[in-house]
């Protein structure tokens, strides 16, 4: 039987009580840090009913909340209701943060208790500074979950995937070796793989424990000694085995990694990337060895696809393309026919892209967003919010997949009906801002966070804005949303490298009203020498025309309207040969020159 | 008689071989680390002969080397020669940093000698990181150079300048007020004041003892029982002495902080700023007090300017546009006439200027490179390098000058003859970057670095690019160059705020060939309020016309040349009714309509 909400709060104070805890702090993580996390890990989700990917449940002997940042205050609001736990709204000027909060509730001699397994170390150093500031104690032993959920999911128990070099395009030699060498470069001689995505990367293995992202539950170990994995021995087949084997990858279970690093020998010199391995993990590294605190160079060397990568990308492109082309023009004839709601969109476009070669599903839920609910920048239609589509102005769709030669991520906003002025005119503004990204070029060296205001420029001389990031970097059949190398205005000390594939994703949104959104992925391309160095530019790997009911011509300069007319040809030219006449025809409209 | 570098260096090596100090490191650098230093603490122009403001000296007991930047290559380069000093070029890839090369050349168990009265406290600390590893000793309290240094120049001796508050435009018990406000956000009740601006502007004082910069030596200390000023009892009059007291400012002697440090009682929280109070002063804290480790409010208070201070820099643009006028119409005159040099136009500049009321002097050393000397960025004729002025390309003139009511910085670069299609291409992208910056619109929480590609764009589109930054803060009365805002490439966390000052000076470069450079001060200022927030822009302060023959009209876009007529539209109106009727029509030709 389901207990409630106020039940388990009440089964957690129990056991607050007995551990002599006054404020637990339950996070939407899992012991990898992941952004998107398995069932088994979702103690927030079940302790609140707050169903929202983003968001932190604090407890203390009489109060509860939950802090969420804005792409989440409606729902919350909903699903906490009658729940005994309020609302936090992060991000605006008067909602105190977690730490400010629970100083505020909390006497000097005071325990705060958590999991930390589920904490960066770098949170829990931070922690122990701010409370330790205020008299105020921390303890990471916390975690009364398994004993107060009862129907808590197993542990995802997938089977790990072997990935082939001719779709990986290195070898995992290559890559350990790379990987040794960033680990000479700050002194260090081993390191500890705990993010999924990166542990997926460096050993050539993919899995499906995690909803839209090909990760595997595991941890990685490389030194100069050995490579080894750490995974469960049911995910294993002996195809797995021997695939490992012959990489010289040792195996040991899931579970053995904190003996593991209990035991390592005194010449270990460990790197450890604070924001990536959880605490718990840390504080079981043998206190003989030294440790060396460093970014990751796995995610640096991850984010620079390979050319057999960046072909996976371009195949990807197309077989997307293609499906959309089939998508959007089913969408055009049975719209006024027949109802179809947000949710169908999701649906039908699974069914679109399924019958692509390679496909393997989503690379996240898809956001379907009709009139208002285009305002919400990560809507998710569900059974309550689901609006029928009716034709009237925007109907936004961001969404993607993953295919076993590389992932996807598109935004395109169509007009179901004739726009207004203003409609248009914002529409065209985020496609200036859309045009400036694709078309720039910048020295070696440039951050993402400098070239942010291209994407923006033209909505701020216009009194407009958005507050998401521009772009976020995508993985090569991995997690749709990977680092290090972002475009956001927030800094980033992240260079752009040649082989880096980012979204280009400016975007509009009037609350209540509609909102707006262009989205291709981009890849990082050299461009020339000069006696000034090095240029870089992007390529467009995207495939798909934007809406051209939507644009208003006169707000373009002559090169931005070449470069949407270019672009327009190239899709035409690069998906038609994969298209029956009919839809050659529909694409034809669609790409001809505005 | 002066002394040979080597004798120099020899004298300070046997008194390193005394105290035991195995390397001695020689920073440009007086105990407020200001930018530009009195002559007393010149130490490392005076161990090596290298005249330039940025460099560092590093001697061993066998070698011994200087570090600056490329501005002073080629200056360096001749200065050191036959010194026994090896220049390293800071910056380029092959050069090791100060401390990689210690760390090649020192043996574990050495020691490295300095005075931390010229260092940061963030520097000392990460000395004692770096070199800690690597079993090296660091010795702050090396300080050989008042025995070594025969004929030091005494400490600055200058009068203490009361700045009346008609120019100041606040009271000191406002800023006071101001700064205990900034204190108590981070849970300080005190503040020690190093930065030389930073008292001139809480204490409304000012001096000339740095050239340049109308600062007076001096520390200061606020708390909420006292204001204390640690000054020299020579600088004092009745006067100053009279207003001090009328300001409840208890005057302490120079020498007497430290003591005065050592004393503060147990219920201090004092806010030292790691990067502004030297490391010596620090260490005299009383070990009873509480330290909190923030930047200084005072920076960004300082940086935000107040009405008075708006309407004083107004003026101050009128007068140096009136003097630049008259510089420029009688360059123009007599070039071809008479002889002219590089220096002649610094000679020039200061007559102009003077004629203006409240005048005091320039506000940095003129910068006028003709030809290729305009690509060396900091270039500063002197008798070897001065070259006679031709009717041939560029001539670059950066100058300003220090007003009692206002500060000016002008970059002009005129064309002496036709110039080739490049040179009339590069400056007017040089021109489109300047007019992005000046036209442009942002949101409340802009940082500097996220606009810097505004002004780069251009550039960079055509694979050019410069290195400097595109923006500094300006001083009211103060230092030409302030924090903490800036715009530059490099990440800079404060946000830009109505009411700041700022340069705007993009440039191009051609080593060998020519420098091109166009810049104004601008001031932020608010634009509107949106449903999406508040936005600011910038207003240009800088009133003299960009040449009109070195514009290629082709390059702009219609909205850039209505920004070029429009601003010397305004020039125009401003300026004339200062000018005879010869100036009159000298300008209106300058400033009619491109």
């Amino acid at each position: 039987m389901e207990t409630s909400i106020p039940q388990r709060l009440s089964d957690l104070r129990r056991m607050m009580k007995q551990a002599g805890v006054d404020a637990c702090i339950v996070p939407a993580s899992d012991p990898h840090l992941s952004e998107y996390i398995a069932s088994h890990w979702k103690n927030r989700e079940w302790i609140s009913g707050f169903t929202g990917s983003a968001g932190t449940v604090v407890v203390t002997e009489s109060k509860a909340g939950l802090w969420t940042d804005s792409r989440y205050f409606l729902q919350a609001g909903g699903e906490l209701f009658g729940s005994g736990i309020k609302l936090f709204k992060a991000g605006l000027p008067k909602t105190p943060s977690i730490n400010e909060w629970l100083i505020s509730e909390l006497k000097p001699g005071s325990r705060i208790g958590f999991d930390d397994n589920l904490f960066a170390l770098a949170e829990t150093e931070k922690m122990i500074e701010t409370f330790g500031k205020k008299k105020i104690r921390v303890d990471g032993t916390f975690n009364p979950f398994p004993e107060i959920w009862n129907d808590r999911p197993g542990l995802p128990d997938n089977r790990l995937i072997v990935y082939p070099e001719k779709y990986a395009g290195k070898s995992v030699d290559e890559k350990i070796s790379e990987i040794k060498h960033g680990l000479t470069k700050v002194d260090a001689n081993c390191i500890l793989l705990t993010a999924l995505d990166e542990i997926a990367w460096a050993f050539n293995i993919r899995g499906s424990d995690v909803r839209a992202n090909p990760v595997v539950f595991a941890f990685g170990f490389i030194s100069d000694n050995e490579i080894r994995l750490f995974v469960s021995s049911g995910k294993l087949t002996d195809e797995s085995r021997s695939y490992l084997s012959s990489q010289q990858i040792q195996v040991s279970g899931y579970d053995d990694i904190k003996n593991y690093l209990s035991r390592l020998d005194e010449n270990s010199r460990i790197l450890i990337d604070k924001n990536k391995v959880n605490a718990a993990l840390f504080n079981c590294i043998s206190k003989q060895c030294g440790v060396i605190f460093e970014p990751s160079p796995v995610a640096l060397l991850k984010s620079v696809k390979n050319p057999v990568e960046i072909d996976g990308f371009r195949n990807a492109m197309i077989k997307d393309g293609v499906a959309l082309v089939r998508f959007f023009r089913r969408l055009e004839n049975d719209l006024g026919k027949e109802p179809i709601t947000e949710m169908d969109i999701a649906d039908r476009l699974i069914d679109a892209r399924k019958q692509q070669e390679l496909y393997v599903g989503e690379s996240f839920a898809t956001i379907a967003g009709f009139g208002e609910h285009g305002a919400i920048v990560h809507y998710s239609a569900n059974e309550e919010t689901n609006l029928e589509i009716k034709p009237d102005g925007f109907l936004l769709i961001d969404s993607g997949a993953q295919y076993f030669d590389g992932t996807t991520d598109i935004t395109r906003t169509v007009a179901l009906s004739e726009l207004s002025p203003q409609q248009k005119k914002d529409f065209t503004l985020v496609m200036k801002g859309h045009i400036a990204i694709a078309t720039c070029r910048f020295p070696q060296g440039t951050r993402g966070s400098q070239i942010d205001v291209l994407a923006r420029k033209a909505l701020w001389d216009n009194g407009l804005n958005y507050t998401h990031g521009t772009g976020h970097g995508v993985g090569h059949f991995l997690n749709v949303h990977e680092g290090p190398q972002n475009i956001r205005m927030e800094e980033n000390p992240t260079q752009l490298c040649p082989g880096m594939v980012i979204s280009n994703e400016p975007g509009i949104y009037r609350t209540g009203e509609y909102g707006i959104r262009c989205e291709n992925l981009i890849l990082v391309i050299e461009k020339e020498e000069t006696d000034f160095g090095r240029f870089y530019a992007f390529e467009t790997l995207t495939l798909f025309p934007f809406d051209q009911k939507a644009i208003d011509k006169a707000c373009l300069t002559s090169d931005e309207i070449t470069w949407i007319n270019q672009y327009h040809q190239m899709v035409y030219t690069r998906l038609s040969p994969y298209l029956s006449e009919e839809e050659k025809n529909w694409l034809k409209e669609k790409t001809s020159a505005i």
